[in-house]
């Protein structure tokens, strides 16, 4: 059992620097996520594409906004339930929760934080009859370790960013790389279309188009597939199964928790804490939704921060700490740092 | 007469941010702060200071973050009437707004949007009777502009981080340097009080320990000052007379305003929008209070969004835009420049 303070559902922008600022008070934090990185979407859909309303950054790739958040969250030693979703929940008769994830996993926390943005992540899958047979068996919805595919034949489906960055960094690892999709365009990044056009040239991608994966073949694990191209089948030999076809984003699990909910979002109290209808339960960021809501990375830090503080004072009865200016109290990390201005001598000139 | 969408009152990172946002929504803004300088507190208060609460950053020199505010909203081309105070506010007929300044500077407003920190900062005088008399005639309480002072004899007095470093960059403008204090103890950063120690030792700064000016001379403008050490006066003859004494902020004549204030704040619906009980006059940041209030600069930016987006709807009934991520949008400038994510492309690959 993971025991924690915070334990927040959802490794997303807003769920991280709740890591932050639960710090600041010296309440603990452990997150789900459904994906196999932090970061959520930023990390997961478009880490090379610049955000322009994060306030004091003109500029920010999201990749570089996740990458900075878990710095600035390092000092707190936020623990990770990742590849998992959290699918149950049960509230204690002393108040707490315990959350248990698709693999089983628990989590015992004070407070829990649902910070799921759109809904957690999952990927859209061919319509391939037996597909389900092969997951994990040669069939990979997400490529999570590159390494996995070193020296091995694999065939990537789709025609976005995906597919395309993909194929392209996994020409270098795989031993023979086949990219198919059902189209002759492909839709993505110019520098990406040239790349794997070049790749092609140079006999390093294998590229099949106007064509689609219709079976899988093998008994145990993927061993080959069946392409069909304009009308005609023909069978491949092959490792690994990628489809890349997008991500779809749903509430799931988490609408089955007997939380309010209203248009695929959880209904907060927005004139306090982003508390929900379960005394305890919080929804921060694009999840949630309130009289005026707007779904903006700035608009669920600072619900992130106001749910902090409401744990802390439900956990503390009578104390009367707030968060304060961190340029005055400096910041104590769990691990032992402390970051701090530089402070001010007395000191007499003769 | 100025006119604009928005007049904020306030130029701190919440004010500043506030033109990003409403630029987004395409509203125009105004800004008046009784400072010099736009940043408010960051600006005049701390800018070598680190600040470790602002999310994405895991510490930012205040002063950098101005900077990075002023370059992110510089594209909606933001106006500026600095070194006046708002002093009264008019409601029109038709629900706008006139707002006058202590220097009769008018500016007419859709809305007006109180960002004002924890108020106007005022200087602390000295004692000195006529004081008053000689401000602008000699007495300044900021150094607005260091050249004022090119070839000029000066007295400061003080013994924080203001006094120390206007004596040490003065010290190569100015023609002469006396900097007076009434203990021999400096307060500042520790490089700070050692390089005033170094100018005076190579005769640049003139110090003047444990001392007091204790009257001004002159019969239209300064000439000199009387300065009192352990009892005994004597006679200097100056240019310019600096104290810098430190600000004490001021909520000052918006408090006459008709806005519902509790403990110096001006009391907002958080539910909704941050309007005070004055329809189309906000209140964001500092300067406002609610249940579960923070004072800390996130909160503000996020007030200063629902409060932009609360306003688009009132000057546009019936309208349906809302904000949205500005990595699929992008951002037009009022300037024409427009940021945008590299753009997707549809090509065929061959």
């Amino acid at each position: 059992m993971i025991t924690t303070d915070i334990l927040i559902i959802g490794a997303g922008p807003t769920g991280l620097f709740t890591v932050f600022e639960a710090g600041l008070l010296k309440l603990k934090c452990h997150i789900i996520d459904a994906l196999p990185q932090p970061g959520g979407q930023l990390a997961e859909l478009y880490p090379k594409k610049p955000i322009f309303d994060i306030p004091g950054f003109p500029s920010v790739m999201a990749g570089e906004l996740v990458d900075n958040l878990m710095e600035q969250i390092k000092q707190f030693q936020p623990g990770f339930t990742l590849n998992e979703r959290a699918e149950t929940i049960d509230k204690q008769e002393d108040g707490t929760f315990i959350v248990t994830t698709n693999k089983g996993t628990k989590h015992h926390a004070n407070a829990v934080a649902i910070a799921g943005g759109l809904g957690s992540f999952e990927p859209r899958k061919p319509l391939i009859d037996n597909i389900s047979f092969y997951e994990d068996k040669g069939v990979e919805y997400f490529v999570r370790d590159p390494e996995l595919f070193r020296d091995k034949r694999i065939v990537i489906a789709g025609g976005g960013d995906s597919a395309l960055d993909w194929s392209i960094f996994l020409s270098d690892v795989a031993s023979e790389v086949t990219l198919i999709h059902r189209r002759n365009e492909f839709r993505g990044a110019l520098d990406s279309v040239e790349k794997v056009q070049e790749l092609k040239k140079l006999g390093k991608i294998n590229l099949i188009t106007p064509a689609e994966v219709t079976a899988i073949i093998g008994e145990e694990r993927v061993e080959g597939l069946t392409i069909t191209k304009e009308g005609e089948s023909e069978n491949i030999t092959t490792d690994y199964f990628i489809p890349l076809f997008g991500l779809t984003p749903k509430l799931g699990p988490i609408a089955n928790w007997g939380l309010e909910i209203e248009k695929n979002a959880i209904k907060v109290n927005n004139a306090l804490d982003y508390q929900t209808n379960i005394e305890g339960i919080y929804a921060i960021g694009d999840v949630n939704t309130y009289p005026g809501k707007l779904k903006l990375i700035l608009c669920g830090f600072h619900e992130a921060t106001l749910m902090c503080q409401s744990v802390y004072n439900r956990m503390n009865p009578g104390k009367k700490y707030v968060l304060k200016y961190t340029t005055v109290s400096g910041v104590n990390g769990f691990d032992g740092t402390r970051k701090e201005a530089e402070k001010q001598v007395v000191k007499a000139i003769e």
